[in-house]
């Protein structure tokens, strides 16, 4: 492949910084290594084969997805793969069933309903599906809240024919803060969890599988009593959320998005032409939207569509027009949803490129 | 074309309704008529060129556009191109630089050094190319904030070869409130841009065009004195943000996402499969990331990667799971950012595909 000088790449451009990618892996790999851990990380942050592949053969035990069109792009390089969303409808369920029969799929639901249905789409196709009952843990945004109900769930599932009742999931999204002070909410997880694995091994249900974990809490994943898997996304490149709460230091962010500064006609600021079509709005309670890479004093104070604002108030640095600049976005799952591709690099020097070919929601 | 039916098209899914669709193109075609106003729309809305087409038939002068991208795909449908963003580097020049010789191409800018980057290219490709002085009318993103500066920067297009200096341009987007409340605003944004124009015309710099407009402040663009020409980009679809601004009634909102219900294990809401992949965050001061077309009681709440959360605290509506609604997103651009296709609809009935082809960043 005849690649372009990082130079000639147009703006703006995903950049991934492959040592750190590396380093990045190598640390998650022998985190769950050290601490007896399965390991399914979560595709949909960077949407692209090779590098699950990468994960793959770093340790990884399978990938999670969360989308048909993920599940069917990672079928090609793993053998086992979570969707770990329920799966409502006749074409999802269809493309989720038409996965190459090696691949052993798993999916995460909530409902009877949803149960059903995939019971349904299961029993037509011949195929066997792993089910994975899902429950609250303080986000309140899916999950079964109560242990009567996730009993219930469970047991339905188990006496499905074509589904394979595994165990439970959870995602425990509310613990949004700095890895230093999570120790309480992780203690308030280990114990409603707790309450639920007693009341599934009463029944007979006991999981095998007790799935759960994020990117925040990363690093004190052990701390939850009874996971035995985790599925953190964004572990392979970081972003500022992750700096943020203390999960990476700024030498580990392997992700950035090269930008041109395209204006510098209002005094106090430089204008970028990465705007929230690149970067993505989201929001972090320290304000902004990225910051600088090797200027972290240097925020993206504002984003409209193909502008970012970047605030010059704490430095004394003024780029001309022209300049270009590295911007870590504040959640970089969603930035990569707005690439076309990313660009491996090695400092200045381009190693290859990516499609995001997770991309999108039709069929391969 | 062999159209699926609306109940076998997988969710999430962007729907535009063409009936109101059409109505919308009238009546803004219809106001330009009225106030002797040059309509070029902002085609970063929609991103398709048929749809580009259809303005074009109905009235509009020629398109704007944000990306070169945009422009390529445009350039099918379009003779005249504006490009309402410097253009700054040499990929996107060389692109610009290789539309077809029958596309007028305009673009706005604020920098000597944009400037300059734009006049080498022009020479080195043999074509002409339009330049608008891009001014500062209170937004304090981009463009000129003094009159000085931007008889200067006139002055150089207009003695540079290869370059037609045509006008001025600026985009009130700190007007962001109802359109009731929007009079003392204008009427600043008259002031400030006659100081500019008086400014110009003294310097015998007199612009033809004064391209200026917001869809926010559309339907009282007469107010603004000197202004020749508008650019609304949302008008053809509206959003939250223009029902919330009284741009539009509930009745002309035209894009819808299409979505089901895939939990209600958390009491007091439905979670549905469209996130911020489907809807993009983007904030409102009324809150809220959306709102249901048919019951404008529910909000969207809340928005994960890949999940919205409905709020039913003030409905008695309690949907089941597999059940299918429409939400209208706050900003309509970024939610089609997001969509491979907007399926065209009347009532429950697919009429057509478009394919968002302005989407992304690469060539054509």
């Amino acid at each position: 492949m005849n690649l372009p000088s990082l130079d000639s790449i147009e703006t703006p451009a995903a950049l991934v910084d492959v040592d750190r990618l590396e380093l990045n892996l190598q640390k998650a790999a022998a985190y769950v290594r050290d601490h007896g851990l399965r390991w399914r990380p979560h595709t949909k942050t960077h949407k692209v084969p090779a590098l699950a592949a990468r994960q793959l053969e770093a340790g990884a035990a399978g990938v999670t997805v969360a989308t048909p069109r993920e599940a069917e792009v990672m079928s090609a390089v793993a053998e086992d793969v979570l969707l770990a969303y329920s799966p409502v409808g006749a074409s999802k369920l269809a493309r989720l069933m038409a996965l190459p029969r090696r691949v052993r799929l798993s999916v995460a639901l909530d409902s009877h309903e949803a149960l059903a249905g995939l019971r349904e789409a299961a029993r037509a196709s011949g195929r066997t599906v792993g089910v994975l009952v899902e429950l609250e843990m303080g986000m309140r945004r899916v999950g079964l809240p109560s242990p009567e109900g996730a009993v219930a769930l469970a047991r339905d599932a188990s006496e499905s024919e074509g589904l394979d009742y595994q165990g439970v999931m959870f995602y425990p999204g509310h613990i949004r803060m700095p890895l230093k002070e999570q120790g309480p909410a992780l203690a308030e997880v280990s114990r409603r969890l707790g309450t639920f694995l007693e009341a599934l091994e009463a029944a007979g249900l006991k999981p095998g599988l007790v799935s759960g974990g994020s990117t925040p809490t990363l690093w004190r994943s052990h701390e939850v009593v009874g996971m035995n898997e985790i599925r953190p996304g964004i572990t392979p490149f970081f972003d500022r959320a992750s700096l943020w709460m203390g999960v990476c230091g700024a030498e580990e962010v392997a992700y950035s998005v090269l930008a041109t500064v395209v204006s510098t006609a209002v005094s106090g600021q430089a204008v970028i032409d990465a705007g929230s079509k690149a970067l993505a709005k989201e929001e972090l309670p320290v304000g902004g939207y990225g910051v600088l890479g090797d200027r972290p004093e240097v925020e993206v104070r504002a984003l409209s569509e193909e502008h970012g604002m970047l605030d010059l108030s704490r430095t004394t640095w003024r780029p001309r027009v022209g300049e270009r600049v590295r911007v870590v976005p504040n959640h970089v799952c969603v930035s990569v949803n707005l690439q076309d591709e990313l660009w491996a690099v090695r400092g200045e020097q381009v190693m290859g490129r990516w499609e995001v070919m997770g991309r999108g929601r039709g069929p391969v």
